[in-house]
């Protein structure tokens, strides 16, 4: 067939993707004899064999295309692979691009070497099967599916000279995550952003399933893909000469039209429209070039050849036609006698950072620039004594992320996340300084739209949670604003970014990126709009659930510790950072100078709220806003109900510093924890969320027995704010009448504070049922010391 | 314009619409004066505005239109809202149609039952303001968005004369799960399944922003519905007179092509061929018939519109908008005198169970037959001791849901669920006697796949979930195997679905529907392949935070116990059942009668393991099938190193037995959990999942302070079985070391042991790293008593 590449490309390409596919085979079989230079053996085969063989040949075709066209028009070029099945597809890349062994020096580019890269593959102490942060060039996990388009995107997002190649599995594409992915394209500005360039590898399979996409025909595929916004530029078939060639000549026109799309949107004065991106749909067999037929059953394009299409060694046909399988590639055209990879064919591959292996953007922390902070100070919340005034902490917040987001405009390095709540959730100061991005239609009517945006929304917790990942692990910053109950929606890409970390962590080559920041606001306990669904605080639970290395919890009680703890999450690296605060009026604690005291600490006494820190007959701890809240008013109930008795206030805003030391870095030591919550008097813990989690973070404690904890048990509805507190225990009313049932001392006056307690209840029950608001002593309660 | 509508039947439509906007407002604002008899005045409007304006008069539109529909055609309808915050609109459809008064009594149809309807909407002790269990007619909860169209397919699927009208809230189709959503029609059989009838509903705007499908314009659109799979019919403007005519004379067309391809498929007699289903395009300003400014700002028509329109009543310009808005229905043409909406009004409803609002579907205990179970002993693996056979749990089980599958088609009530899973998990007996629904194309090679196939196979966790949640909310029963990592993608859903348990249980109304059964396997400890990224016992921990009225989690240790647990499950109703199970070939422990016996205890001792259950040295407790062999292991190891010891095996099935009784109505009361775990001795505890839940669920008992737990750490990587455990310290050796290092009189032995310890862990790592496969003595381990 004529076309762009000549005999010898067409040869040089196709003898290249011979060497990776042949490396990748080897990787999921071999132990020894890598060259093949004895007849296989079964001692040369892994005992175990584990390892994707089916979406590989694809991921390997499109690799070395892509190289050809980094060369040919020196692009900086990074990939997403959907499909993250294909790891030895990537490991074997980046070894014929000899990044691999400038990251793993043991793995030579020589015989030794490539039988230690294949026997390292899926064995214990080596690597692991899929793309993983071992993996040089990539910044997405194989594994769960769903988020690879989201990824390229937020590795997009201000790198206007990147494309990011995403290869989309027609598994993954079943997935909620990624088919909502498909509309980021409204989101990308080809004047300030980078490229991305889906291609949807339409291998046909799952594990065990024909894919949707795959069974649908070209034409209704043609009509979603272009619903989507995309042009799909269709590369079918399964012989290799005619593929290569129409694989060189779509990347050709398809190349030219990103660039035509980003010249006409960069040389143009008006905003941009949107344009119609580009798009492959790659259709070629699953397990292209392997084992067509094992056992009487076809394996080469179905979803037999998903994992090892070769599997019992114990027949000896199985051994052949390994063997057979591997000399098909003619390892003896592709590496010399030593293993190396001739050098015609090496010469192939881009070279230095321009090699998607080693693309400083996957390694996102080399080009990481930290965020210019405003002080925060500045934007405190001024108050001469604690309970002076009220604020809503979260549009105090937002005034210092505007600041943030200023000051860090020209470097376009920082962004705000959120779907569909950033003003729901009061940080609507940011429109001041930065619009919403948006590439659709704006009407008059829209306010705080433009394609030059940096405020992120989209009604996808998971797309705005891919993007942050996507735009974080290209070195650069951002922030999350959810509802708190709908965190949950995120729990897994949450466990798969928190492994990320732990993992890279520990990989010396991968540097330090900036941290993922939760702001968890509209939070259960101020749900009064929207009532029972709404109201779930177990995000805390997952994000503790995580490795201590990773995981970060914070309570700030008000505004003022808000920003302190705000602050540090932007400046530090590598962790998951949960901050949980609300956004209505509430009173205000600390100045700001006790509040940076306090959040450094991670929990204190509260001396000014106390009755008698020293020797206390009760401790009264507190995490969260509305828990503090409550706790206040308990002890102002308890100085009028038991004058007579000494409280102890705590208030945690680290979560972790409950935690032994020895489980968590932010433990604090068994003296430090005893100095604030004693080894023998009660302590009434009130907590933003489940009460088990404040048992589990605390069992090693000695006063373990003694710390009673409310929190919430799960009853809610639409109602008012106090309404929620007592439907869960944690009222004001309950806490104090707590802390007189656990002084032993008060025996004899629990009867009567009983008494007064339900009393109290009845005339809540009673009056909201009537008026539809909170009775006027708890609407206009202020803090006396 | 000319319709098919008579000017009496638009003049009836408008009104019957005028009707239920009139009494959505009305729910909305109105805490007295329902029928304006008075000068409106603050002290009618409720003191706090909770509630969604914004959708509710688009939903109320297709509402009437339904209505129409349903009398005229007979046909039998549910609805399901997407957007729930329209939650007074299907109140006041309920009301209007009788049935909210046949479920509430106390909500007259007449002015005193009017004012009650109004005053308990978002009143404390009253209603929710989302669509909730406490909605006549609704199975779907408002709320968190996405989930409207699988719920809608899940409740069509089995139920051929049902048509389920899905109105998708274009916010909604944002979210991942509604946009993979849309595919669930190539899973739905014409010939056996009822029709969903989605309603895509633009009205343009989320909470503060312009929607994506709104502005991609109608092309793009037209587009993407039909490479769904659709035929768009769309319904466009915002004058209602010519609006009622689009839409009846659209519902006309869209029911004829329902009937048509459902009359093609049933009399063909070869399978029929994947149709193009219609769906209705609905674009209409978002508060249509509302404030069009307020303040000068326009409102109709934008995202203002999305609550309360009319909020601040301290102007009193707010108070006469909201007067002037409520009078422009014409509630006295609507109601009577005393309130009672008029004769010839009421008529265009269906009635009895043609009111959707009292479709026997969405109140699916109603309609449920209990499954035929077959005897699970049938299925049981046969050993005559402890550790005598090994088999594959779930093959075991996957026979029994066969039998299950089998005795139940001719009732159409049961289907078997999973991503892609159900070979990989090992349930793949079930295509003995059910394939897999599938309504695309099918070649040649595929296996298993056909149009009336029960097992539903997508690769979306999300769309499994929302499917069964659908089926057994109309009804029917269900069974979801998924990979134990994966299943926090839908950790949001299960939140969702246990307050709907929750909620419905308390509803007198409700009748109780099948359990939503999980069972995750290829769990943590077996994904040798896989690694890491799927490498997450997480979900236990999100079920357990669920409510103690509906979440139960199971760990059987062996293929019978997995047989009882399972049967038990099918048989349960509306709870959360989670099991974990592994499908590795594992030593099997218990015989039928026995597993029985103990997974109806939920926990005991293992007699036959244990040295001297009497006065133990030290318990071994386990749950989990891989945590059992490990701690049997243990014991083995014990009684070779320190035979003079006295050892007690506890095995726990039923996780919530070690909750204490007042937390859990499955917790054992104090003296049980003392006699299975002692109160003053070591309990080395080996356990499936996160350590940290055993302390949670034990903290407040006795012995607490002696249980030593070990777990899942966060550790792992592709490698083999035993080392997961090794590298999460749940490994023999670091049992029985932990027990001897716990063993006060054992002091003397514990520098000997900690070095056998290490030797052996040495020469595991050794081992492993040469071999790349567990060491022969761990490979062959077996038990012997």
């Amino acid at each position: 067939m004529p076309g762009p590449l000549s005999d010898e490309q067409l040869a040089t390409i196709d003898a290249y993707w011979r060497a990776a596919n042949y490396l990748s085979v080897g990787q999921i079989y071999l132990r020894g004899n890598p060259l093949l230079e004895q007849p296989l053996t079964r001692a040369d085969v892994k005992p175990r064999l584990l390892g994707h063989w089916g979406t590989t040949p694809g991921i390997n075709f499109v690799y070395v295309h892509l190289n050809r066209l980094i060369v040919e028009h020196t692009l900086n070029m990074m990939y997403i692979i959907g499909p993250g099945h294909g790891g030895p597809g990537l490991v074997a890349n980046a070894y014929l691009e000899g990044s691999y062994t400038e990251h793993y020096p043991a793995i030579e580019r020589s015989r030794g070497g490539m039988e230690r890269l294949f026997r390292q593959f899926s064995w214990p102490g080596g690597i692991p099967s899929h793309v993983s942060p071992e993996t040089p060039g990539s910044i997405h996990e194989g594994g769960e599916l769903g988020y690879s388009l989201a990824h390229a995107y937020g590795a997009a997002f201000d790198n206007p000279d990147l494309i990011v190649a995403c290869i989309v599995g027609d598994g993954e594409a079943e997935t909620g995550p990624l088919a909502a992915s498909w509309h980021s394209n409204k989101f990308i500005n080809p004047a300030r952003d980078g490229a991305v360039l889906p291609i949807l590898h339409l291998n046909g399979y799952k594990i065990a399933n024909p894919t949707i996409l795959a069974r649908i025909g070209r034409d209704e595929l043609t009509d979603l893909l272009r619903g989507y916004g995309h042009e799909p530029y269709f590369v079918e078939g399964d012989d290799p000469a005619l593929l290569h060639q129409i694989m060189a000549q779509t990347l050709k026109l398809v190349l030219a039209e990103i660039r035509s799309i980003q010249a006409a949107a960069r040389n143009g004065a008006a905003p941009p429209p949107r344009p119609r991106w580009p798009m492959i749909v790659l259709k070629t067999p699953k397990g292209w070039t392997g084992p067509k037929v094992v056992d009487g059953l076809p394996v080469e394009g179905t979803w037999r050849a998903h994992q090892v299409p070769l599997a019992d060694f114990s027949k000896p046909e199985h051994l052949h036609q390994l063997e057979e399988w591997l000399q098909s590639y003619r390892p003896d055209e592709l590496f010399d006698a030593d293993g190396k990879i001739r050098d015609a064919l090496a010469a192939l591959a881009p070279t230095g950072h321009r090699r998607m292996s080693s693309n400083p953007h996957a390694n996102g922390g080399m080009l990481l620039e930290p965020l210019s902070l405003p002080d925060f100070r500045d934007f405190a919340v001024t108050l001469d004594r604690p309970g002076a005034v009220e604020a809503e902490a979260t549009r105090v917040l937002g005034q210092y992320l505007r600041e943030v987001m200023r000051l860090n405009l020209d470097r376009q390095n920082f962004r705000l996340f959120g779907p569909d709540e950033t003003a729901s959730n009061r940080l609507d100061a940011m429109y001041d300084i930065a619009d919403k991005a948006w590439m659709g239609e704006i009407d008059p009517v829209d306010e705080h739209l433009s394609a030059t945006g940096r405020v992120m929304e989209v009604l996808s917790e998971h797309l705005c949670q891919g993007w942050l990942e996507g735009y974080l692990l290209t070195g650069r910053h951002g922030f999350f604003s959810c509802y708190e109950a709908f965190a949950h929606i995120v729990d897994s890409m949450l466990n798969q970014h928190a492994k990320w970390l732990k993992v890279s962590r520990n990989i010396p080559w991968r540097r330090p990126i900036a941290s993922l920041n939760y702001l968890l606001t509209s939070h259960v306990w101020r749900q009064d709009h929207n009532g029972l669904s709404h109201q779930d605080p177990g995000f805390i639970d997952q994000v503790a659930n995580k490795t201590a290395e990773v995981a970060r919890v914070y309570l700030p009680p008000d505004a003022n510790c808000l920003l302190s703890v705000a602050a540090h999450c932007l400046r530090s690296r590598d962790y998951v950072n949960l901050i949980v605060a609300g956004k209505q009026p509430e009173w205000q604690w600390l100045g700001i100078e006790e509040a940076v005291r306090h959040c450094t600490a991670g929990a204190g006494i509260w001396h000014w709220a106390g009755t008698g820190d020293d020797g206390p007959d009760v401790v009264m701890g507190c995490a969260g806003d509305v828990p503090t809240l409550e706790t206040l008013a308990a002890v102002m109930l308890l100085r009028e109900y038991v004058p007579d008795i000494r409280i102890r206030v705590v208030n945690v805003v680290d979560l972790m510093v409950l935690e032994s030391r020895s489980e968590h870095p932010h433990g604090l030591d068994d003296r430090g924890f005893d100095a604030l919550f004693g080894t023998d008097i009660p302590v009434i813990f009130a907590f933003h969320g489940f009460p088990a989690m404040i048992h589990k973070l605390t069992y090693r404690r000695t006063n373990h027995a003694n710390i009673h904890v409310r929190g919430y048990k799960q009853e809610g509805t639409t109602t008012t704010p106090f309404d929620m507190v007592v439907l869960n225990d944690l009222d004001r009313f309950r806490l104090a009448l707590d802390a007189i049932e656990r002084i032993p001392r008060l025996a004899d006056r629990i009867p009567a504070a009983r008494d007064r307690y339900w009393a109290t209840i009845e005339r809540h029950k009673l009056y909201i049922a009537e008026h539809g608001e909170d009775m006027p002593d708890i609407q206009n309660w202020r803090w006396s010391a």
